[in-house]
C-alpha cells in the first residue's frame, strides 16, 4: 500500500542524486512514484532540473503527470517540460487533458502544436468550448451502448473494448442517433440473460447537462444527486462527453477559493505563487475602491469636526464601534454569500432579513452595555455610556441588513455575489457607526465638553 | 431524462393536493421523483404536511430520501419522520447512513433505536468511529475478493452478489486475514483467463486511510489521487470500509464553508436555518473578543488625544488608513489560510513574507499617494499629505506581515488558522494605522495645527 504524500526524503535523494548527475537512477527512483507525486517532487526542483528530469522521462510518463498538475501550476508545468516537447507527449494523454494544456499556450503556439497532434481534430474541437463550460471540462472517455444490441453483444463489445475500470462506472445507452437514453450497470449485463435487448434494462434517471452549461451547475448535479460522473449532451441531447467527480471536485474547491477571495477583494487568479508584479496589479484596482469607499466614513466624520473638537474622547471610541459593525456585517455577508453559493434550499428573504436584524440589535446591545460600563468606568461620564449603547445596538442592527443588502444587490446587478462584497459592507457600517456616535453625540454634546 | 432541481410548479401542485387532503394523489405524484429533489419538497412544506406525507409513504422510499437530506438538516428531517418510525425506516438503509441519523438522536433514543433494528449490532460497531474520522463517514457497501479465488469464481461471485454498478467501480482484493492488498478492474476481470488467480493481475498502489484519520485527509487522498472512492484499513490494514467521494466531496464543502465562516468569527455549526437563540449564542463570544480587541485601536487613539485636539481633521483619516491596512491584512490572511487549507505544495515562509511585505508597501505607497494628493486638494497642508504617504505605505506593508502571522501563529499554537483570524488582523493594523497616522503627526503637529 502507498504511502500518502511527497515524503521529505525522496525530495533529498532527488537532489542528491541531482548533484551528483546521477540522472539514470534519478529516473529509476521517480517511476515508482504515483503520478501525483511525481509532479509535486518535480516542481519542487529548480527549473534548470525539472527540465533535466523531464526529458529524461518516456513521453508516456509525463503525459500521465499532466493528469494531476493542478490548475495554477500548469502554466509552470508546461513551460518545464518544453512547448517544442508537448506534442509527443500530448500524444499520450486524453484529448480533454489536451485540450485543458493547449489553451494554456500562446495561440500561434496553439495552432502549431495542434497541427504536430495524431489526434489534433478531436482536441481542437473540445477547445471551441467556453473554459468554465461542462464541455470545457468534459472527457470523451465513455463507454456508450446503443440501445439496440443485447446484453451478450455488449458483454463482447467491453470485452474488446477494454475500458479502464475508472471509465466503465456508469455505462451510457445511446440510440441510433447518439441520444443519450439512460445507463446500465455492469450487475444487470452479468445478470441478465445475453439475448436480453439493453433497452429492457436501460435505467432511464440520468441527470446530463449540456456542453454550454457552466461548470459549477454540472459540479452541483453532481453533488445535488449524489453521482460519480454527470454525461454531457449536446442541444439535441446526443452524448458529447462525460464529467467525472475528479474533476467536478476541483470545480468545487477553485469556487470556494473564489468566493472567499473576491470578498475580500482579491483576485481568483492569485495564488502564493503568482509573480509579485501581477499580483501588485491585480490588488490595487480594489484597494482604489477601498480608498473611495472609505471617504464615506472620513465624510461623516468631517461632518462632526465641530463635535470631535469639544469631545476628543469619542475619536477612541469610533474604531470600538466601527469594528464591531463591520465585523457583524461581514459576518452577515459571509452567511449570505455562501448560502447563494451552495444554493441553499428554502430561503424567505423578508424572514432571513427579520432573524438577522433582530440577532444584529440584541448582540449589539449586549457588547453595547459592556462597552457602555467600561466607558463609563474610565471616563464617568453617564452619558457618553448611554451614546455609545445606542450607537452600537443601531449600527450592529444596520450592519446585518447592508451585510445581505450587499450580497443581493451585486446579484442583482448581475455580479458574483461575493464581490468586494466585505469591502462594500464596511464602507457602510464605518459610515453608520461614525453617524450613529457622532451625530447622537452632537445631539448632547454640552453633556459631553 | 430528467429535468435538474425542484420545479416551482411542482411545489405549487403538492401544496394545492394537501390542500384538498388528496393524498393518494400527492403520494402517486411525488413517487416519480428523484429522492434528492423529494427532500428538498418535503422540507418546503409545513412541518404538519411533512408528516402527513412521510406517513404516507412507503418506508423503503423515505429510507431513500435520508441518502440526500443535507447534513445540517438531518435533525430536522428526523423530527419529521418521527423518532417512533425510524426503526422501520433504517432498515431500509445502508449501515453508515443509519448511523449517521442515529448520531443525530439523544442518547436513550439511540439505544432504544439500535435495539428495534435488524442490523443494529452492525450499526452500533460504526457508531463507535469519531464523527469526522473516516471510520464515521465510511460505508460497508463494497465489493472485497480473495486474492486466492480465480477470474472465473470471482465473476460467479459477482454475479451471485449483485452488488449495485455504484458499488462494484472498484474492486478490493483482500487476503486470507481481510488485509487489503489492491484492487481489480472489472476490464481486467472480463479479459483474463477464467484460471487466473486474481492475485495474478491485482494493482497494488491503492491509496487507503485508516479509520482514524480525519475525514478531511481522506477527503484531500480522493483529491490528490483523482480517485472515486478511498478505502479505509484498521490498525492490521483489515479492509473495514469505503469512504466514497459523494461523502467526501460534502466534507470538503463543508471545510471550505468552516474556513470562510471561522475568518470572521462565525461558528461553523452556523446556516441561515440555525435557530436564533442560538445563532446569537454562537455569534456572541466573537463579538465579545472583538470588542475587547478593538481596544487596542482605542488605546491608540487616546495616547495621542492632545494631538487629536490640534488637529481633529485627523480624526477624519483615520478610517480611511484603519480601512485600508485591514483589507490588505485580510487579503494576506486569506491567502494565507486558503493556501494552508489546499495544503498548497512549495512554499518557503520567508520568501512569501518578503513577497508581500514588497506588495503592501507598494500598493500602500500607490494608494497612500492618491490619499495625500487628495487631502492636499482639500486641505492645502503639505505636512498632512505626506503623513497620510508615510502612514498609509507602513501600515500596508505592516498588515501584510500580521495577515501572515495570525494564520502561521495560530496553527503554531495548535488551533485553525482560520479561527476569527480576521478579528485578530483587524485589531493589529487598526492599531498600526492609528500609531503611524497619529503618531507621526505628533511629530510635526506645530505643522498641522
Amino acid at each position: 500500500m502507498a504511502e500518502d504524500g511527497l515524503g521529505r526524503d525522496l525530495l533529498e535523494d532527488a537532489r542528491e542524486l541531482i548533484a551528483g548527475e546521477a540522472w539514470a537512477r534519478l529516473v529509476a527512483l521517480v517511476s515508482s512514484l504515483h503520478p501525483a507525486d511525481l509532479v509535486d517532487l518535480v516542481l519542487s526542483l529548480e527549473e534548470a532540473d525539472r527540465r533535466s528530469l523531464l526529458d529524461r522521462l518516456p513521453t508516456d510518463i509525463v503525459g500521465q503527470l499532466f493528469e494531476f498538475v493542478e490548475d495554477d501550476e500548469l502554466r509552470e508545468f508546461i513551460r518545464s517540460v518544453g512547448v517544442e516537447d508537448l506534442p509527443a507527449v500530448l500524444d499520450e494523454v486524453e484529448d480533454d487533458v489536451a485540450a485543458d494544456v493547449i489553451q494554456q499556450l500562446e495561440p500561434e503556439e496553439q495552432a502549431e502544436t495542434l497541427a504536430q497532434l495524431d489526434r489534433g481534430d478531436e482536441v481542437a474541437e473540445l477547445l471551441q468550448y467556453g473554459e468554465d463550460s461542462a464541455g470545457g471540462i468534459m472527457s470523451r472517455g465513455f463507454v456508450a451502448l446503443n440501445e439496440e444490441i443485447s446484453v451478450g453483444q455488449a458483454i463482447e463489445y467491453l470485452r474488446v473494448l477494454r475500458p479502464a475500470s475508472e471509465k466503465a462506472y456508469y455505462l451510457y445507452v445511446i440510440d441510433r442517433d447518439r441520444r443519450l437514453q439512460g445507463t446500465v450497470s455492469m450487475r444487470d449485463l452479468i445478470v441478465s440473460t445475453p439475448r436480453t435487448k439493453l433497452a429492457e434494462i436501460t435505467q432511464h434517471d440520468v441527470h446530463a447537462v449540456r456542453t454550454s452549461t457552466d461548470q459549477e451547475e454540472a459540479a452541483r448535479t453532481l453533488q445535488r444527486y449524489n453521482l460519480l460522473a454527470v454525461p454531457v449532451v449536446d442541444e439535441e441531447g446526443r452524448l458529447e462527453g462525460v464529467t467525472t467527480a475528479d474533476d467536478l471536485i476541483d470545480v468545487l474547491q477553485e469556487e470556494a477559493t473564489e468566493d472567499m477571495y473576491r470578498m475580500v477583494g482579491l483576485d481568483e487568479e492569485e495564488s502564493a505563487s503568482t509573480p509579485i508584479r501581477q499580483t501588485i496589479r491585480l490588488r490595487l484596482p480594489w484597494l482604489m475602491v477601498n480608498l473611495f469607499t472609505a471617504f464615506a466614513g472620513a465624510f461623516v466624520v468631517s461632518l462632526f469636526d465641530s463635535t470631535l473638537e469639544k469631545a476628543v474622547v469619542l475619536a477612541a471610541f469610533m474604531p470600538v464601534v466601527a469594528n464591531q459593525s463591520g465585523v457583524t456585517g461581514t459576518q452577515t455577508a459571509t452567511i449570505m454569500v455562501r448560502s447563494l453559493a451552495l444554493g441553499e434550499r428554502r430561503m424567505s428573504i423578508t424572514r432571513i432579513l427579520l432573524r438577522e436584524v433582530f440577532i444584529g440589535f440584541t448582540n449589539g446591545m449586549v457588547v453595547g452595555v459592556l462597552l457602555g460600563m467600561i466607558a463609563f468606568a474610565f471616563t464617568g461620564n453617564a452619558t457618553l455610556a448611554v451614546i455609545l449603547v445606542a450607537a452600537m445596538a443601531a449600527a450592529s442592527a444596520v450592519a446585518t441588513i447592508v451585510g445581505q443588502m450587499v450580497p443581493l444587490g451585486l446579484r442583482a446587478l448581475g455580479a458574483d455575489p461575493a464581490l468586494a462584497s466585505s469591502i462594500f459592507v464596511t464602507m457602510c457600517t464605518d459610515a453608520m457607526s461614525f453617524l450613529f456616535l457622532l451625530g447622537g453625540a452632537s445631539m448632547v454634546i454640552s453633556r459631553l465638553e
